[in-house]
């Protein structure tokens, strides 16, 4: 039972970390898309996170199979309700590479977003990439340290978000409400991107030290 | 042990039923300072969000102790399961109500939202507190039917979240940028409220038929 268990963790805790790189691949490509106005490009990420919910059932049903067949104890029971957890902040990630994805969709042939803020959205696209990179490494090595660097990675992001706030309620925004609009929605989603992955970290954390880190959503 | 576990599983959907109904109360106040520029009220949202992160934690360590001591299987395995997912719902709607209150302490003395918008937040509001309190009556009775009419309140608030923006989108929106961000993000709130109340009605739907309805996020 114990091999047969420690396989299928494995492979879950894979899938998970497959996931999360399939989420920040996504949000590069949403960037991307957003930043040159790639129609096609949104289109690609809208038709793909079909595949990241495909993958979300499957997830689900093997932490039900793990649960219900080797009924793990203890530490074992810790990781699969983790992952149970997990799959739902990796999800959301994969969502919210897909409403930036809609957004560039909704603008087209128009930019979403004026050029002088582009530089914002590329730098927010750029750490929400890597933090994807890093719930990856961190859902496949367990790695406290490295868990916890996905904070100082949110830090930088809610600088941004913090400072893309202050450009939009500057009097000498020029762009409209419109604009505006947009980029507020998109900055939200960056930043709860961020969150999710972090939250990924969290749990990590949890898991390997078996203290729950202080939630330090910039949000709460 | 089937009396035990019985006992516990019943308490623990009576946790997340209190816990949904006071997200939903949350945002009953949460709305009623944003409308009246209510600082008190606003404050008393923010300060009892506590409460319900307390009881988050605490219901995570029961479903942990449900699984670990009782070893459920089959049907009873897959409420412990879907009590796990509800938590992550319940506790973001307290923390979107969370979210409102903040905005109106932001803005105090100022109202956040322009006078001619906020029957549309009032109306939001009074949806949201509705499926908070029909998230509740899902958790307690498990009644399919009930759960499928979050479905409807949903309709009625994502109507509601684009009426604001095709009024955030005319070229008549003379309020100015800054109140434009501000009903962007508190629309957004409400529809979020409301997509995690469908999430627990899905969730319940799937527990009495075996069956989980589609994903009908507006976002998605």
């Amino acid at each position: 039972m114990r091999v047969i268990y420690n396989e299928q963790m494995a492979g879950l805790a894979q899938l998970l970390g497959e996931m999360a790189g399939l989420a920040g691949s996504a949000m590069d490509r949403a960037t991307q898309s957003l930043l040159q106005a790639d129609l096609t490009l949104a289109e690609q990420v809208i038709t793909e996170y079909d595949r990241i919910s495909e993958m979300i059932s499957d997830v689900e049903e093997r932490t039900f199979a793990l649960l219900a067949l080797q009924a793990p104890v203890a530490g074992d029971l810790r990781q699969v309700v983790a992952a149970i957890q997990m799959v739902n902040d990796v999800n959301r990630m994969g969502a919210l590479a897909l409403h930036v994805a809609k957004v560039t969709r909704r603008r087209h042939p128009n930019h979403a977003v004026p050029e002088s803020v582009n530089g914002y959205f590329a730098e927010m696209g750029r750490i929400a990439v890597s933090m994807g990179e890093s719930a990856k490494e961190v859902l496949e090595t367990r790695d406290p340290e490295r868990a916890a660097q996905l904070n100082q990675q949110d830090d930088a992001m809610d600088d941004l978000h913090r400072h893309l706030f202050t450009l939009l309620m500057d009097r000498d925004w020029k762009y409209g409400v419109a604009a505006a609009v947009d980029v507020t929605l998109l900055g939200r989603y960056y930043e709860r991107f961020a969150d999710h992955a972090v939250e990924i970290g969290r749990r990590v954390i949890f898991l390997v030290t078996g203290v729950l880190p202080p939630d330090e959503d910039s949000e709460a």
